[in-house]
């Protein structure tokens, strides 16, 4: 690769990879925490309905009806809202309007692996805060003394949530720099920071409708915040980009937000299908740790992680591995249906055979 | 507006302002260059083959059907073609890719007034080169001496084409620096600069479906270069959002680049509208810049640009004027039908007898 154009500042950045997309083969793909279910009907007919001349117009820059949806969902001013295309953005927006250069970020040293990515983007400061052995946050690590903190409760890829006294603990540590808190997978069963939004002034949430709204494929994250941190994030993307969202997202987006009672019925499945699958990899000798997430985070005692990722890639099943220090011998498996979550049991049960 | 808690990086920042969409009127929309004809009738059916349970999967973030589809359009690899979320997005990811922190990057005083935006966002050095009293480009300023140089080709907003003999100059001038070629409206009569990328590795061809392929509600932009230029895009991109284009973007950007026929019929109509109006707006005493764009730049010497906007608002006709210097009493009226032209026409009658 020839750089000699490329701007100083990227010389040296590695960019984040997203777990893989197979093309040509059909795998029950349990790789990138996507939603077994498909989005709701109404968010299909929004979509219909949204599908026509129209799409000639610029979509509304300020998303107004989806911030009103998502505002009411979640019991806050339209004003509190922002939306964007998927969280990724979402967080990449917040991490360049709240975190200034010279002042150290920190974050866990497991964690999303998109966090030191874009302080790496964007010449930020940072340190990665070491997870205690069993996958706890050491909470006193994150009390003040820093630029900001961001964490993601659940955490991925373990799966961990954090009570929200101790989210409490940190705002009110922090109580000069911003606290994220990414809660990309909060809706399978952790408690949300969002009531926490009314007595703490330098709390983000953000959050996706990638997992929990089944709609991976049209991009719309989120992040909550008090009127004056929303606005700094519409600073930056009004700088950036003025439509970030399409009029079908928009459409669909709101749809989903919309319709609760579809929400409900499929993360409660999927809450249930992890706790079956659980349960099963038990059995058959796997460390699962708990999870409040839309995967599970597992290891076993007789194969390494390598082994057990290309046994179950053999059998037709992707999973997530990170090849990175004190996890690579752990596999991130999405909670699929429990069909697919049968199948990938039953691989695990043959390649412990071998 | 409490900026307490905004990053250093963007407490005197200020945004873009994009054109008015207008929620509680119907207005006759000439102030943000859409296209007046729907998308292509295999646009529509192809987002309605994509509206299904898909939606729960990510789209591939490398774009490969899409970008296959521009390069064959525009006769060039698949490794040299990028896909963001709009112009907009590609420029904003463009600038940050290749221009320097410290080494100035040049544009014209008066054209499209994101540039700005973008350098001040990512704190880069800049310098708006005056453009001639005609609003012609000085070429002889561009000629090396910088970090990098921007084109806008046609110029926007005054229409204003440069001859790709005077790109050509650019480029040998700024061996070792990108010059970026926005070519937003180059598909409504202006000449091209993709085949210069067979010559010149320096050079990146930026492009847009929201004018020419009557897309600006789904948000697909694109930009052509030496594989190691896209390359640079890419590293940017993936560390920013691996996702910038939804499953349905990307099927309907695909649609629309390989329905020929549609364009070539839109895009001539547009043109052959676009030359009616201009006489048109002669005949009333309006001096009319020659344009190579989906929009015209006119000026009246009896008629403030003020009171001109103001007029066709108040007839329910909206343009767009910039009020900045020199160029104050201009309006930029994009080209919509033959019957809003006319309406359009009309109005100005009625505001020239008053």
């Amino acid at each position: 690769m020839d750089k000699r154009f490329w701007s100083s500042r990227i010389q040296t950045l590695v960019p984040y990879t997203p777990g893989e997309q197979p093309k040509d083969r059909v795998f029950i793909k349990l790789n990138t925490n996507e939603n077994p279910y498909p989005p709701s009907p109404k968010v299909l007919e929004a979509i219909r309905e949204a599908t026509d001349a129209r799409l000639r117009l610029y979509p509304d820059p300020e998303a107004l009806e989806l911030r009103k949806a998502l505002a009411e969902f979640y019991g806050v001013g339209p004003e509190q809202v922002f939306c964007g295309n998927g969280s990724d953005e979402v967080l990449g927006l917040c991490f360049y309007a709240f975190f200034s250069p010279g002042k150290k970020v920190v974050f866990p040293d497991i964690t999303y692996s998109f966090y030191p990515v874009y302080t790496e983007l964007f010449g930020l400061d940072y340190e990665e805060i070491p997870l205690n052995g069993d996958f706890t946050l050491p909470v006193e690590r994150f009390l003040g003394g820093n630029g900001g903190a961001v964490v993601c409760n659940p955490n991925a890829p373990t799966g961990k949530t954090l009570p929200l006294s101790d989210i409490r603990r940190i705002l009110e540590a922090n109580p000069d720099v911003v606290v994220l808190v990414d809660e990309a997978y909060a809706d399978f069963g952790a408690q949300s920071a969002v009531p926490l939004l009314r007595e703490y002034r330098n709390l983000v949430v953000v959050g996706t409708m990638s997992k929990s709204r089944s709609l991976a494929g049209l991009r719309v994250g989120y992040a909550l915040g008090s009127p004056d941190l929303i606005a700094g994030v519409n600073c930056v993307k009004n700088s950036f980009n003025s439509y970030p969202l399409d009029r079908i997202a928009l459409a669909a987006g709101e749809a989903a937000v919309r319709d609760t009672a579809y929400f409900e019925q499929t993360r409660r499945k999927i809450m249930s299908t992890r706790q079956r699958t659980a349960e099963r990899l038990r059995e058959l000798g796997f460390l699962v740790h708990d999870s409040n997430a839309n995967f599970i985070f597992i290891t076993h005692p007789a194969r390494s992680g390598r082994e057990l990722q290309q046994g179950l890639r053999d059998r037709g099943v992707l999973v997530r591995r990170f090849d990175r220090p004190r996890i690579a011998d752990y596999l991130r498996v999405s909670i699929g249906t429990d069909e697919e979550m049968d199948a990938m049991c039953a691989a695990c049960a043959e390649i412990l055979k071998e």
